[in-house]
C-alpha cells in the first residue's frame, strides 16, 4: 500500500515553502548547528530525484575558517565587478544589499555535480539533467532546513573555479551551489528583494499558459 | 515573529520526500486531475527561490492530445537512439523500462526558463543560476504533488526544440523540464531503477566530505 497523505500534510508543506527564505549574513546568529540537524538536512538531499538514479552529487561541509575566507574573497571580487553591471539607483541598491553569509554562518556546504563517464539513462538528449538533479537535492535541503527552523542562503556571486581549488575538488566536478547554513535571528516575512522593491512579484496569469504560448 | 515549525512538521516533510517517486505511464490511472489540485501544484512552483527574485519561469499546461502526441513522437525518436548507447544487459534492460507517461497522464506541464535581457542580481558569475531557479520550482511541484497523492514523472528523453515548436514557445526560452501529472495506481516503495538494480544507492560517507575532498 502506498503512503497516503492527509490534506493537513500538504498545508504544512505549503507553509514550509512559503516561509522558506534566502538567508544572508545579517540574519545568522552565533550558534553552532547541531550535528543531528546537519545530518537531517543532508539526508533530505539524498532523497532528491536524480536522472537515471545517477545520484551525481557530492557535498563538502565547510567549517574551516581559512576555506570560508577564500570563498569570501572570491565573493568580494565578483560582487565588485557585478555592481558595475547595474546602473543608477539599481547600482546603489545593489551596493546596500548584504548578499551572502559565508563568514557569519557556522556551516557552509559546497554542492558539486560529478559527471558520469558512462551514458546516464535519461540524460542522453538533455545533457544538463545531471546538474538539475543536484539542484533538486539543494532545494530538498533548503526546505528541510526551514522545517527545522534553520536558515540557508545560496551564494552564487563567486568564481566556481576558486571554490573548487579551496576545497580540492576534482577538475571534472562542477560547482552547482554554495550554501550558508545556520540558525537565524528571524526569517523575513517576504523575500527581501520583493520587500525592497528590487523586483515585483509576477502574476500567475502571466506565466501559466494553456497548451500553447 | 517568524513562523516556528514543530519537529512533527519536519517528519512529515521527510515522508513526502521519501515517498516521492518518478511516475511513468504504467502507473497513471484514467482519472482527471481536479483543477484545484493543479492550482495547488502550480502555486508551489511560485513559492520556489529564484536568483535575484527573477522568477524566470513559464509553465505550459498541456491537455491537447495532438501536442502530447508530438512530444511522444519526439520521445520515441530520442529513446530509440538512446538505447543504442547502452550495451549488453543494460541495453536489454533499457528497452524493457517504461520511461514516460506522456499520453497516459491527464496533464502534461512543460516548464521553461525565460532568460532576462537585463543583468540579474546573483547571476553575474554563474550564468546557469536562472535555470537552476526553474529546477527549484519543479522540485517544489513534485513534492506538493506527492503531498496531494498525485504522481509526477519528469521526461527528459525528448528533443527540447520539438517541444518548443509543439507549444509555440519563444525562441529565446529554454525547456527545463517536461512533467507528466496525474493520479496513480500506486507509488513504488523504492525508486524503480534501484529496485531493478539499474543503479545502486550511494552511501552517504562516499559523497559527503569535511572541508576538502
Amino acid at each position: 500500500m502506498s503512503k497516503v497523505f492527509e490534506p493537513s500534510d500538504s498545508l504544512i508543506l505549503n507553509d514550509i515553502m512559503r516561509y522558506r527564505r534566502d538567508v544572508r549574513g545579517n540574519r545568522f546568529i552565533d550558534k553552532a548547528l547541531l550535528d543531528e540537524t546537519l545530518e537531517q538536512i543532508l539526508d533530505a538531499a539524498l532523497l532528491a530525484p536524480s536522472v537515471g538514479y545517477s545520484q551525481p552529487w557530492k557535498f563538502v561541509v565547510i567549517q574551516d575558517e581559512s576555506i570560508k575566507q577564500q570563498v569570501f574573497d572570491s565573493f568580494c571580487e565578483e560582487t565588485k565587478h557585478a555592481s558595475t553591471l547595474f546602473s543608477g539607483k539599481k547600482e546603489q541598491d545593489y551596493q546596500q544589499l548584504k548578499l551572502e553569509g559565508i563568514i557569519e554562518a557556522p556551516i557552509n556546504i559546497a554542492v558539486f555535480y560529478q559527471p558520469s563517464q558512462k551514458p546516464v539513462l535519461g540524460q542522453t538528449s538533455m545533457a544538463e539533467m545531471g546538474k538539475f538533479s543536484v539542484v533538486c537535492a539543494i532545494q530538498n535541503m533548503w526546505l528541510m532546513a526551514r522545517a527545522l527552523n534553520v536558515g540557508i542562503g545560496w551564494v552564487s556571486i563567486i568564481d566556481p573555479q576558486k571554490v573548487k581549488e579551496a576545497v580540492n575538488a576534482p577538475q571534472t566536478s562542477e560547482l552547482i551551489g554554495y550554501l550558508c547554513v545556520g540558525y537565524v535571528s528571524e526569517f523575513l516575512a517576504e523575500p527581501e528583494l520583493k520587500q525592497t522593491g528590487w523586483n515585483k512579484q509576477k502574476h500567475k496569469q502571466d506565466i501559466v499558459f494553456k497548451n500553447k504560448f
